[in-house]
């Protein structure tokens, strides 16, 4: 049966996080909704990464199972009709039998934007977070540096997920164009909240509050208090899922 | 009596303009009820560009007249506290005795901001103008460059102001930083929907449906429909307001 690749760009903030959930309103209940319309048919779909409420994508990647060859030009222009416009469908492909969005992924790509200025910016509030205490962008590269590599983060994650807590940083680093500050960070998978956890520590270490030289003893611990507080989750965007091809 | 300046940076989406009006929800309402609320005392303000419903502003500048000196540093901050996350005022100064936000400005600037690509982008659509088709910059520069200096802009004005429609424009310059283009225009003063009006015939000419060429004759029609459609709301930005400082 063929196999069809969503790539869906999305503003968050309305959204109860990605997954389907009955009763609230979630991307993927969206996504289904607005395919069940479409092809009459109940379809279920995976995601690549699991959003949290108020969370944005750039390139999530939805794969569903047909029961037949669909006319993908006028299905993307279908959807794009019906979805609201927190939320688009930049690409529909077809894949080979047995791809997974979630399964088949190599790595997934977040970036987490940073406001760093004296004031808040009202036209980018839901998509940064506003820091007004000045930023070591070098201490935080610091930092960002020793969470590269294979690691257990469990200290990073929320809980730990069936399949532990080690995964695979591929790249951690912060650049800044003024005042906006980003980290662009790339692993093999992601656990719950991690990303945030991981920005959290880096901004403290950036206000001067912790040093970077205590991130591999925060990794060590092993123990989610010692990473400290969290990151708000509207500066977290889903950018990449990149996977064999 | 003091006169102070405010400096605000407003999301227009959910505001019925700037203008106070019985009943809805303005900004110049808002900043007002905050004022009287942490003052005291009932306070009418004047704003130097009086922005329609689902227009921004990064620069708007508001000045009102007090009866005794004020802490700026302190109410700065009770503004900012009380005020909701979709607007916050950046700046706070007092000025010469005569200081009018709209009487004493020399020019307004505004930005207009197109999303030039094949695909809407969520995060962005509350203070961009989605346009697919793709534009032809240096024509719509063309246009940009016979609508500077002092024209009878009557084509451009939704209706005639009580003091005429001649206008002088001092700069209209469009710039891309793909898939944002965005336009940059300065001018003494603009009137109703100016910029929309021009943005709306400039996008035709960058579509290719009509020409630079026609810019002199449209100004010169001094008749609205020789425009054309006018670009929605949400792409407009009131950027900065000069004085004679």
């Amino acid at each position: 049966m063929p196999v069809y690749r969503l790539e869906v760009s999305y503003d968050g903030t309305g959204f109860h996080g990605f997954a389907r959930q009955p009763e609230v309103r979630t991307v993927q209940g969206e996504i289904e909704a607005a395919l069940n319309r479409v092809l009459k048919l109940s379809v279920e779909s995976t995601g690549a990464g699991r959003t949290d409420t108020g969370v944005h994508a750039v390139g999530q990647v939805v794969s569903f199972v047909a029961v037949e060859e669909l006319d993908l030009v006028r299905l993307q222009r279908s959807l794009n009709g019906i979805l609201h416009p927190e939320m688009v469908v930049t690409s529909l492909t077809s894949e080979e039998p047995g791809f997974d969005a979630r399964f088949s992924a190599v790595w997934r790509e977040y970036r987490y934007q940073i406001l760093n200025g004296p004031h808040a910016d009202p036209l980018r509030r839901t998509f940064t977070w506003h820091v007004s205490d000045s930023l070591d962008l070098d201490a935080m590269n610091e930092a960002a540096e020793q969470l590269i590599g294979e690691h257990d983060f469990a200290s990073f994650c929320r809980a730990p997920a069936s399949g532990g807590s080690v995964r695979r940083v591929l790249e951690a680093r912060w650049t800044a164009d003024r005042p906006l500050v980003v980290l662009r960070v790339r692993a093999n998978a992601f656990c719950h909240q991690m990303v945030r956890s991981m920005v959290g520590f880096m901004v403290e270490v950036g206000r001067g509050r912790r040093r970077a030289e205590e991130t591999a003893a925060v990794i060590a611990a092993a123990d989610r208090s010692a990473a400290g507080p969290m990151a708000p989750p509207q500066g977290l965007i889903l950018w990449e899922v990149g996977y064999g091809d």
